[in-house]
């Protein structure tokens, strides 16, 4: 690694901590309007992170690096891990939350990785300006999130397929015009859905500031909610409740895709497999849970369907609200959460977890296993959709699943060793590893809280947020000696 | 698929089932020396296992088709269902048992795979003769899974790297004489192993019966024994553990290494590198849990060591056998169970599990896409000890992981839905899966047994076990559609 690619990537980093620093004026503008005197935290954080960012965005300056995948890597990985610090600034320092550095830091990174996993007790009687900071992390870390898979991730060959690598090859003349009209695109996109989100959850009933606060962690499939019972204050209302549904669901589908078919009219786009996939373990996940419950409780259907569509589509779009403590429910639906929790939503989506992409070339590479063990010679290819997909893809994938494995089993053994049992330490890793949100049991699950974890088991749990978000591949190149060697 | 494949298949089976109903004869002979009435359970059986099975072969007799890969994936399926079920004959038959059809079948493959999880309560007041059987198929079954690791998965290009291979392309002229010589040599270590280990045990202070019956179980990594505690019989007696530890590795390491070092005098095949990797988790896991305890408990480290060797070398090496209920020792010890049980030792041993070779492949396949991801151009090899894997082995390895854990989380779902709770059903499906025995919580951990499970979920798990022992792809490989394309 070079000094100016490190002198580079700091450069970019403080940038965006400028920018991070900036939007902190937004809850204090809230808390000054209200009347709370949190406004100051917010002030004087926006001050003092915006003026070090400042400080080392000039002492960086200078022309930027040659392009190249080592770059990249380092850049992403150190976006991520300033943006968590600036983040916990006014967390920690808001003396109405009174947290520990471990638990801003978790709060913070939970935040923007759009994880929604909380640490937050008495929601409901915090001042606004710090209610709206979490919900402002999560929206501005869901778009960083497709961001990143949209245009970085891809041309590191992991976490996705490149749509706009495909997009440009039509185009290579103007590349750069091209991608200034898609980040425009995606941020017109973005912020029109949530603002019909928002608009939608006010007509149903909701506040202004709380389907504000909702609508920016719906689509950004986030989960942080202004309520400590989560969307379980509005479990009587089903158009909030299926509100949050179709917008939950529209988080998770490929931004590329809508892209296109918003901005180039082309429909077609929406035959993408991905959608196909993730749409159908949806409706199974979502059919089998209704239909147990509706057995098993005698709820009417619509209720049962409701409840199951909301608290499932949560878990599967890595959303995390919960209507109520879904693992009173029996143990086939508790079997069911945790599986749901591995799945996630579309590549270049604001969703987590393993997701639909991966499973559709998981799928065809087993076949295509089975079909070799049977006809040794066979040359089978795979394919997504129409396109083939190359070998540094069809790696990036099986090694994402293993390496995804490996690390979850590896988090529970440190987790225990922190005194969690062992479902909480075994759902708690990979509701984090998955960026969902809430674990299983009385500790972490839907009805409570990360709070009463022990301190060292929620740095481990933020590292495994971030480890996630960045598709965990990105985390490990940077940790190999190979990275930084000249 | 032929019909003259098919014959063929049924034949070899046929030959299997009445070679198994003349090991009937032995427990028979046990029980009628005692003077127990069950050795008519045993003759009939026998008679009439037999009978049928020798009905099946005359009418099944003809040249045998061409040797292709489709023909052994059949006979490998078929030979284990056929196996299980005759061994479930006189379970089912024994009127001291009192099984149901599923408890019965559930035993037999539990016995048949070497797996170790029973239905069984009261072992210690059973007559001998049941007693002896299950033991009985545990060391069969064992023998059976070495001969299909050694001489048949690497041929299907699944479940390991074949050593005959290499060993009999140095002498292609006379490769049958060769395997005699192999045969010959497995079935003489892996009964020197389990006489030399009886007596151990019985030096060791075990009735005579009883070590014949532990020796038989321990050299398999198989776990049944003839107590309801288990090995919590022996806790007191170091020079029984330690007995236990060492044969328990022995049965987990490379067959084909032991025939080379033992016929061949070639030490150096000891190099092989699943051997460190095996041995070097075995060390970690046994030293984690030994420290873990010492500090936990105050017992005396030399204590805390025996204990910890013995029931995570029972572990990880798929045995099964438990000092006691090593669950009550904290949530570090749990979790550490928990990831053990996916472990396993050698390809070609007795013991299931993912297995040493695959992590070792899969952590050069790791290292590698980060090399590429890093230097995108870059060319890399894998290799295995000096030799290169080639890539059916490559792909065989990482669809294998990638299928168990899908196969895993499905099972769970299953389970779940029979009525289990979260963590029976997670531990319940992966011990069976690897082959281990006991799983985790009240119900089927190592102070219980499967036998207050739901019959639904004795048939998953029976099908787990079979799945688990046939490396998974080979039954994936029958369950596919193009299998039975002609």
């Amino acid at each position: 690694m070079q000094y100016s690619a490190a002198r580079a990537a700091i450069h970019i980093a403080s940038v965006f901590a400028i920018y991070l620093s900036f939007a902190m004026l937004a809850p204090a503008a809230v808390d000054l309007y209200y009347g709370n005197d949190d406004w100051m935290v917010f002030a004087f954080s926006a001050f003092f992170t915006g003026g070090l960012a400042l400080a080392c965005a000039l002492a960086t300056q200078g022309r930027p690096p040659p392009i190249s995948s080592r770059f990249g890597f380092l850049v992403v990985n150190l976006l991520w891990l300033t943006t968590s610090a600036v983040s916990a600034v006014p967390l920690y320092a808001a003396a109405s939350l009174d947290l520990t550095l471990a638990e801003a830091v978790f709060e913070a990174v939970s935040g923007i990785t759009a994880t929604g996993a909380t640490v937050v007790n008495g929601l409901d009687g915090l001042p606004p300006g710090i209610l709206l900071w979490r919900s402002l992390l999560q929206w501005m870390g869901g778009l960083g999130i497709i961001a990143l898979g949209l245009f970085v991730l891809p041309f590191l060959n992991i976490g996705g397929i490149s749509y706009f690598r495909i997009e440009s090859a039509t185009v290579t003349d103007r590349p750069f015009e091209r991608l200034s009209t898609y980040v425009t695109s995606l941020i017109g996109i973005y912020s029109a859905l949530t603002l019909l989100c928002a608009i939608c959850y006010a007509a149903a009933g909701m506040s202004g500031f709380n389907a504000l606060n909702h609508a920016l962690t719906t689509i950004s499939t986030a989960g942080f909610s202004t309520h400590d019972a989560s969307m379980g204050v509005y479990a009587d209302n089903f158009a909030i409740l299926w509100t949050g549904i179709v917008f939950m669901f529209i988080g998770a589908l490929p931004f590329a895709v809508m892209i296109l078919v918003v901005a180039s009219g082309r429909i077609e786009a929406l035959r993408d497999p991905q959608i196909r996939v993730f749409a159908s373990y949806v409706v199974v996940f979502v059919a089998a849970v209704a239909i147990n419950l509706r057995l098993s409780t005698g709820l009417p259907f619509l209720d049962a369907l409701t409840y199951s569509a909301f608290n499932f589509v949560s878990i599967i779009t890595t959303t995390g609200f919960a209507t109520e403590d879904y693992t009173l429910w029996g143990p086939f639906m508790v079997a069911c959460a945790l599986v749901a929790t591995f799945l996630g939503g579309c590549s270049g989506s604001t969703s987590g977890g393993v997701k639909a992409y991966r499973f559709v070339i998981v799928a065809k590479l087993l076949a295509n296993g089975i079909k070799r063990l049977i006809y040794p010679n066979a040359v089978v290819s795979v394919r997504y959709g129409d396109r083939l997909v190359d070998e540094a893809v069809q790696h990036a994938v099986v090694l994402f699943i293993s390496a995804f494995v490996t690390i979850w089993l590896l988090l529970t053994m440190l987790l225990a060793a922190t005194g969690l049992d062992i479902l909480t330490a075994l759902s708690g890793a990979l509701t984090c590893l998955a960026n969902v949100g809430p674990g299983i049991g009385d500790l972490i699950g839907p009805a409570g809280n990360f709070s009463a974890v022990p301190d060292a088991a929620k740095w481990l749990l933020a590292l495994a947020m971030l480890l996630g978000r960045l598709e965990i591949l990105a985390v490990l190149v940077i940790a190999s000696p190979a990275f930084w060697r000249r």
